[in-house]
Parts: C-alpha cells; sequence; structure tokens
C-alpha cells in the first residue's frame, strides 16, 4: 500500500468521482482540483465539493480560471447545448484546450507539493468525439510535463494515471459502485437548470442515462 | 506580409515586449494574453498595459490563475528573492509549471479565436537554469497542443514562435531598439517596491542592468 500524494481532478461528475475512489483505494493521500472555469454547468462544483467530503480527501482546492474570456465552446459560451442525440466529429461542447490547461495547473500544484502522481478521468470509449481525452494526447502531455518542470529535469517524474482510459461508461458505474461511490451526489449534465436537476438530454446525460439502464437491466435478467 | 491572429504571451518585461514588437512587424495582428496569477511582481501587469497600448494590440487580456493558491516559488510564496547573485541550479524563482500552464491557455485561446499562432519570448541563454525555457520543452508542447486540439486534429496545427530563443539579453535589446521598443516601460524586478522602482538586486534585474551597461560599453566605443 503506497502513502503518497496524488492530484485528482475531481469535476463533480460520474467518471472523476470514480477515479477519486480509486486513487482512494491505491492508498494515495488525495488532493482534489476543481475548476470554475466559466462553465455553463458551475453547479457541478457544488458535486464536486459533496463527493470530496464523501469520499475523502486532504484537501479540496477550487481555481478560478476564466476561459469564457474567450470562450469558442457550447459550455462557456453563447452557444446552444446539443440535446438531440450524438452527432458526427467533434461536439461543440468541446472546449478548446481544456485538458492541457486542467493538467497543466494539476502540474504544478503537485509539483508544488511535492507529488508525483495525477488523477485524471479521461475515457476515450464513450467520448471519442474529444481530442484531448485519448491516450496519445496524455502520453504526449507526460512527456511534456517531464521536460517543463524541476522535478521532471531532476529525474523525478510525473505520472498521469488514467484507470478509465479503455473502460467503458457500465465498467466505471460498477467499478465506482464496487468502491462505493455514491452516484446520487455526481452531476454529469452540461446543462442543468438547479443543482440536483439534470437537463435528461444532453450528451451528457444521455450517456450516463443509458449505462445506468444498461446496468438495472443486466442486473434484473 | 501576412495579416492573420496571433496570441502573444506579455509579462511586462523586457523579453516579451521586444516578441509584441516582432510578431507585430511580421504581420500578424496581435492579441496579447498576461496572466495576474499571484506574483509578488503583480506591479509588472501595469508594465504590460503600456507596452501593450504603445505597440499596439487588436485586444489586452489580463487572465487571474492564482498559482498561489500552492506556491512553491519565491515568486508566489513566502520564500525570499535571492539578491545576492546567481546561484547554481534551477533557481528558487522558478514556479512550478508556469510556461506550461501560460501556453495552455494562450492554446485554447488561440484556438476559440481561429489563431494557429502563439508567441512566447523564452530565451534559453541567459536563462538556462528554467525547464521551460528550453527547446525541447517547447518543441514536446507544440506537439501536445496538436493532440489535445479539435484544430491540430482536423490538420490545422499550432505553431509556437520563440523569436529570441538562441538571443542574448544584449541582442534581444538591440532588436527591440530597431523596431522602437520603449524599454523604459517594460519591468523585468521579481521584488519591486512600487511601480518604476525596480530593487536592481535580483537576478531579472541584474541581467537588464548588465545588458544594458554592455550595450552603452558597445555604443561608446
Amino acid at each position: 500500500m503506497t502513502s503518497k500524494p496524488a492530484i485528482v481532478l475531481l469535476s463533480g461528475g460520474l467518471d472523476s468521482a470514480t477515479v477519486l475512489a480509486i486513487a482512494n483505494k491505491e492508498g494515495y493521500e488525495c488532493h482534489a482540483l476543481s475548476f470554475d472555469y466559466g462553465q455553463r454547468h458551475r453547479l457541478e462544483l457544488e458535486s464536486a465539493k459533496q463527493v470530496a467530503s464523501q469520499l475523502g480527501v486532504v484537501e479540496h482546492v477550487i481555481s478560478s480560471i476564466d476561459l469564457s474570456a474567450w470562450g469558442g465552446s457550447a459550455l462557456t459560451d453563447d452557444i446552444h447545448v446539443p440535446k438531440k442525440g450524438k452527432s458526427d466529429g467533434i461536439p461543440v461542447t468541446y472546449v478548446p484546450a481544456r485538458n492541457i490547461i486542467f493538467l497543466s495547473h494539476a502540474l504544478g500544484f503537485a509539483e508544488a507539493i511535492g507529488s508525483r502522481d495525477i488523477f485524471i478521468g479521461v475515457n476515450a470509449v464513450d467520448y471519442s468525439g474529444y481530442p484531448d481525452c485519448r491516450e496519445e494526447f496524455i502520453t504526449a502531455f507526460e512527456n511534456t510535463a517531464n521536460l517543463a518542470t524541476k522535478a521532471g529535469v531532476e529525474g523525478e517524474p510525473f505520472t498521469i494515471h488514467t484507470p478509465l482510459l479503455q473502460l467503458s461508461k457500465v465498467d466505471i458505474i460498477k467499478r465506482g459502485l464496487e468502491l462505493d461511490v455514491d452516484y446520487s451526489m455526481t452531476q454529469s449534465c452540461y446543462d442543468p437548470e438547479e443543482f440536483g436537476s439534470p437537463c435528461g438530454k444532453c450528451d451528457a446525460c444521455r450517456i450516463r442515462i443509458d449505462a445506468f439502464n444498461q446496468l438495472h437491466s443486466a442486473q434484473s435478467q
């Protein structure tokens, strides 16, 4: 059992809650990092606080970085969030450079507190449309991180952990349930009206609802 | 002469002012990006505003990202800024992951406005102590940026321009003077008492003063 510090990116959604539970299970002392980035679904931060509290973290930092200053996404700009099923290509809910920005902040946080481990809940199966959820991006980021930092240059490399990368949404939920994640605290919706009121129609809602439906069907067979 | 948008990282110091003048000269429509990151020398932002105004930019965005939340540097934490000359190794003024964070934000800004060009005033000669001022880091970042983004994946790659990378501080100033940069507006000090009052003793002050002295000696010979 290891006992060393890790940074866990925590959005308040289903995936990152599962990742936090996994990092805890692996024995890391988890420092959760969330972002208030001007997202329309800022309510997810309330979920992040609850998840951090329920699963247990050393600290939970909510960092303000206003990505809506330049927009370019349905999540940070005045662009309609699609609610009629998945379209081809990269969705308009893609936020320019979001994961490289989040990981870079996590890297600074990690180096400052002497951590060499960063956890992120990217998932290439369900969200194949997002370029920054793919393994080749994560590998390139890790390489860059180790060239960008004092620790990396001095031979103490960082590892980017992506325990969900190849899991389906159903398998993510199964893993989380084994680890006692209370998914009622998590929030996936891109466009909630209020806390606890997902729209039920955006991509994030559809994928989440489908996965729970699949799981219930399998369990009742 | 090109006429396309570029993001120019602008600290308010000597190097980035020169870079802005170079990007302007190359015909880019420059969008300047500065950061209020909790730096003790936040006064440099006043210089950044003056430089942006004097040299001319399409817009100047000052983004707040609080890196002092985790500290780990003499520039963002309660650590003494050295004033007795250069020491060996990476200086304590190194800010964990600063340039990868700055470049990642610039990348998001660039993608959102349809720019594929980012300018940064890193300089491997005078600041060889900082890992994130080296060419290998910039090359790795550029590669990662093109895997992280919709534009990169869709075959419209980003270029990170580093026109100062191999120049000495004296040569940077010479280039800036050719381009009518008013260096009296710039501020390099890590620990100024007030606007326009550099300490004269920190590394940044020493390197700047040495360079101007060398230039004056050469001109008076």
